[in-house]
């Protein structure tokens, strides 16, 4: 026994040493006066940063009127700690960096971070009924990272897949499938991590507002084998107007098919690769596919080349547009939601009006969901929340 | 035809404007002069960051002989870019961040970042014999994070879980286990991040030198559901010493349990857990189980507790020990491998002496790597690299 106590004693020094890894680590942390932020208190939230020989020090945040180019001043304290207190912003997720003597720098006591394209920036979570399904829920899905082997596009390409809670101790049911399409800059990790897409749907379907189902993020860049946090070459962009001249004289199903290599992958590659792997109900009723931006565009050719496979289609301030004989098809094909939706101030809201009408003109149910706001994640967040308990219930 | 191209026309825009997510992100990037670091040319290294206000500006990188007090000044270029051309260190990965006027910041030209407890580094990748097994393999293995519950803790806890290139395209196809254990400070993605547990298996399966296996790295933080980046509150950790007084008079098997949850929670719950939801074979030739530091204290736990289930045994720089009764209950139950590692200017360089020497006294086959260095992840990524290959061979 006594040996056995040793293992605890040498366990409890290392555990005592906060937070560390290597040896050396060791050193650190402890020796400076404990520094907190962000810290929220009531109605306001305090930033402070520590930085011993700063002249100048700012905090800029996606809450402010310009995110992208107005600070506000922070204030040398004790200990050479700077900190700003400001007006707690309206519940949604922000994010954050400080500005210091004009250098970019994340808040190191925050160890909440999002990664946008190649910029890494921390995140702010104001708590409220707009938020509360962006936090964790009590039981949560499993999120994973199969790669597909793609014919298509001639390479091996990485997805992200959440599944449900409950997906392992039911082993014999079977889920229905959102496919979820970020947008231009984005990869397959933007919907986990700045959609916060894994604590939507565990919140969604803890409270049973949403059925519970497989989602499937794959990569929506046709030359990328990953996300670049994976140090794979990415072989250059197709030059689409070369494209244009190459396959103007294709059938147009051919030209389709060579113009939109990506949306023939994700329809005949990764649907069924999906529907091999996971307990998927492999039906048009149990298949749903949405997209913001770019893969709003890509939601909308997938519905436009493959009208039968989704029963349910979502884009989300999207680039893209249908024609009435496109729309005429999915009518006919049998479409059970479609949610068209945009921020009122979104560069792209008038394309999304031009598709409103018509889908109205062809007589297609819809939802035209107009939020306030532009292209940001604060309304694709939002979108998925709403439709997401709409989708499979029919 | 028309409104096709429109589509890509869009798409094309949103393409172009480097890595944008956001609207906003469209007037980032392409204003400054492109500042490329790390750039390695032939045996140098270069690294620039761009500080318009800096006085003094710093690199700080783990290949220095003092990682932690050692740093090198930058010098300022045109533009404001600061920059430093070194010797290319031994291959190996390295951390590395800026000190711009005492303040560390990271290098925003570098997307390759690592968490190591709190605190996010640029990662340098220097190639050479001794990484070629520590980047991007041709073919993958799928990582997920799947959630158990544990009766035994209370809570619902997050795995990371790696399975080979193949195991999706195989369906009938079983493997072995390698439960990969981290250290104090760590937590389930210590393995796959620092660790490049999926990068090493890639790479050796892939080459034929290690059998396709299965990798599960559990979160050895009894308190803890996940890493801290998920923002699930953490449990106060036990207090070991009261522990020890709560259950003096126990029975010493009844003891060793409460002392030992994570242990008995990895033993009787994630082990089982992973035999039900995985294709594992579930016998002990073909589990193995391994651990750096506090890991290596909770696999040599694990084979004193459960000398029947593993058959392949890997104390890595381990915070443990082993009575000589201990190992001659292994040594009746038939483990296969037996390798222990250890860095000889490791801290506890003379804790895995000292089993070394309890092994052979007991005459239980071993091998006792020594490698140079500490307690250090080059060392966890050579040990890892270095066994891997030997399980599930016999």
């Amino acid at each position: 026994m006594k040996r056995i106590i040793t293992i605890f004693t040498i366990c409890l020094a290392a555990f005592a040493s906060a937070n560390a890894q290597e040896l050396a680590n060791f050193n650190f942390g402890g020796r400076m006066a404990p520094v907190v932020s962000p810290e929220i208190q009531g109605d306001s939230v305090t930033f402070r940063f520590r930085a011993d020989y700063a002249t100048v020090v700012k905090l800029s945040g996606s809450w402010m009127p310009n995110p992208y180019g107005d600070t506000i001043d922070m204030t040398r304290g004790a200990n050479n700690v700077w900190s700003v207190k400001i007006a707690l912003p309206a519940p949604e997720i922000y994010t954050y960096n400080f500005v210091v003597d004009g250098v970019s720098v994340n808040d190191p006591q925050n160890i909440l971070v999002q990664r946008d394209g190649t910029r890494f920036l921390n995140m702010l979570i104001v708590p409220g009924e707009r938020t509360e399904n962006y936090t964790e829920a009590q039981h949560r899905g499993t999120v994973s990272h199969p790669w597909y082997d793609s014919k298509v596009l001639g390479i091996n390409r990485r997805l992200t897949v959440y599944t449900p809670y409950g997906y392992e101790a039911n082993p014999k049911k079977k889920y229905p499938v959102l496919y979820l399409l970020h947008g231009a800059g984005g990869d397959e990790e933007a919907w986990i991590s700045m959609g916060r897409t894994a604590q939507i749907l565990d919140n969604l379907i803890e409270k049973g507002l949403a059925e519970p189902m497989i989602v499937v993020m794959p990569n929506g860049n046709a030359n990328q084998q990953a996300a670049v946090t994976l140090n794979i070459p990415t072989t250059p962009q197709p030059d689409w107007r070369k494209m244009q001249e190459q396959y103007a004289n294709l059938p147009e199903a051919e030209r389709n098919r060579a113009m939109n290599s990506y949306v023939v992958s994700l329809c005949e590659e990764i649907v069924p690769f999906i529907e091999k792997n996971f307990r998927a109900i492999a039906k048009p009723e149990a298949r749903a596919i949405a997209g913001l931006s770019m893969g709003g565009g890509h939601t909308i050719t997938a519905s436009n080349l493959y009208p039968q496979l989704f029963d349910y289609i979502c884009p989300l301030s999207a680039a893209g547009s249908a024609t009435p004989e496109q729309v005429a098809t999915l009518k006919k094909a049998g479409v059970k939601l479609y949610f068209l939706a945009c921020g009122n101030t979104d560069f792209l809201f008038e394309g999304s009006k031009t598709l409103d009408k018509t889908l109205t003109e062809q007589g297609l149910d819809h939802i035209f969901y107009v939020s306030e706001g532009g292209h940001v994640w604060a309304n694709w967040r939002l979108y998925l929340n709403t439709f997401a308990p709409m989708l499979f219930k029919k």
